[in-house]
């Protein structure tokens, strides 16, 4: 068997695996989204903001993926969000059956929205569907305007871009302009958002794109 | 072959690879690092910083990786460092069989410092020993301070570790003592700097610290 075949065997039994979530995903009316960053681009503290904003009116839920340390889950749930930390061991990314797994022991009960929070790394999490209806990328603004084009993989497959650290732009050099373009070039009519967990800009909107689409996930379930 | 076969069987090539271009660095008396850190920490804003000052007195030259666009090499190459791009076509990190192709195809004549750039990602590089003589961690402040214990690996294996962009220090939180006591925890001895490109500070500090080990690994070469 060659490196080549043995990846294909790995993606394709991924590609099952998420196939089953996807399904009882829809089926139950829960939308789930796949968060996917460089680590430190802000993925936790975005979601401690939505734990305090959408937690009242959702039933929400965190599974959230590291290599090592809980310190994540920990955190999540004490902004209040029901959390369960997946340990990697040393794994560069999460796969279906490791979010398929956590479902069985964290036992949420039903929910309007699951976020599943990506292994930091804008590069392997990318091939591996986990059953989401979306994947959504963040980029910090002190990360550089240049990476959508080194890092195309995500960003065509993301449907929603967070520019996040947005109260940093003005500190940092960042051509919003050249990234804009460079995203919307790799998915055209992808929502594009500027967020900060300091000063809120940008939470509210956030919030009422997720909510919309939790809305019409829940209609499509009952249909 | 299971996955794990797999997977030991890329890891002993690649090792194979390393130990033969390890040689080869010995016995030309050239010092090799490899840089590793979370894509947009700074790994090209130092190492154009680097070629500014260490250049004129060094022969320098860099092989960067990426997973797409030669945005790197063009960009080292402006500030004056001779520079080869790799691009891995959606490979996550460097390997050995990749650099030895690409010193081939550059053919930078004799070095004393070779600089290797490895692709954005603070997980999957820190497994592929490229025959370097030590590995460089880069964390910028902006990413926080959880990153060392949440990216052991990497932190274990890096001979040094590079603060980078410190001039934002007092602009984000960012608890140095956190992040020093988890990187010292995982290799002691290790050396830690802490470096701004924008104000130059510890740039020098580094300069000092490669250049005692080019001088050194000159020394030993010629025993």
């Amino acid at each position: 068997m060659t490196t080549l075949d043995a990846r294909q065997q790995i993606l394709a039994a991924n590609q099952a695996a998420a196939q089953e979530l996807r399904q009882r995903f829809v089926a139950q009316g829960t939308y789930v989204v796949n968060l996917i960053s460089s680590p430190g681009s802000g993925k936790t503290t975005l979601l401690a903001t939505l734990a305090r904003k959408l937690g009242r009116r959702q039933r929400c839920a965190v599974v959230v993926g590291d290599i090592a340390t809980e310190l994540d889950a920990d955190r999540l749930r004490a902004a209040g969000m029901p959390a369960h930390q997946i340990v990697t061991g040393g794994s560069c990314h999460l796969d279906a059956r490791m979010v398929a797994g956590a479902l069985d022991v964290a036992r949420f009960g039903m929910l309007d929205l699951l976020l599943i929070e990506n292994v930091g790394n804008l590069v392997c999490p990318a091939n591996y569907d986990l059953g989401e209806h979306c994947k959504m990328v963040l980029l910090s603004v002190t990360e550089g305007a240049d990476k959508p084009f080194k890092y195309p993989g995500i960003f065509s497959k993301a449907d929603i871009a967070v520019l996040t650290k947005w109260d940093l732009r003005n500190v940092v050099p960042f051509d919003e302009r050249a990234v804009v373009q460079q995203i919307q070039a790799l998915r055209p009519g992808g929502r594009i958002l500027r967020a900060s967990s300091i000063t809120d800009e940008g939470i509210d909107e956030l919030c009422t794109l997720l909510e919309q689409r939790v809305g019409a996930c829940k209609a499509a379930a009952q249909r």
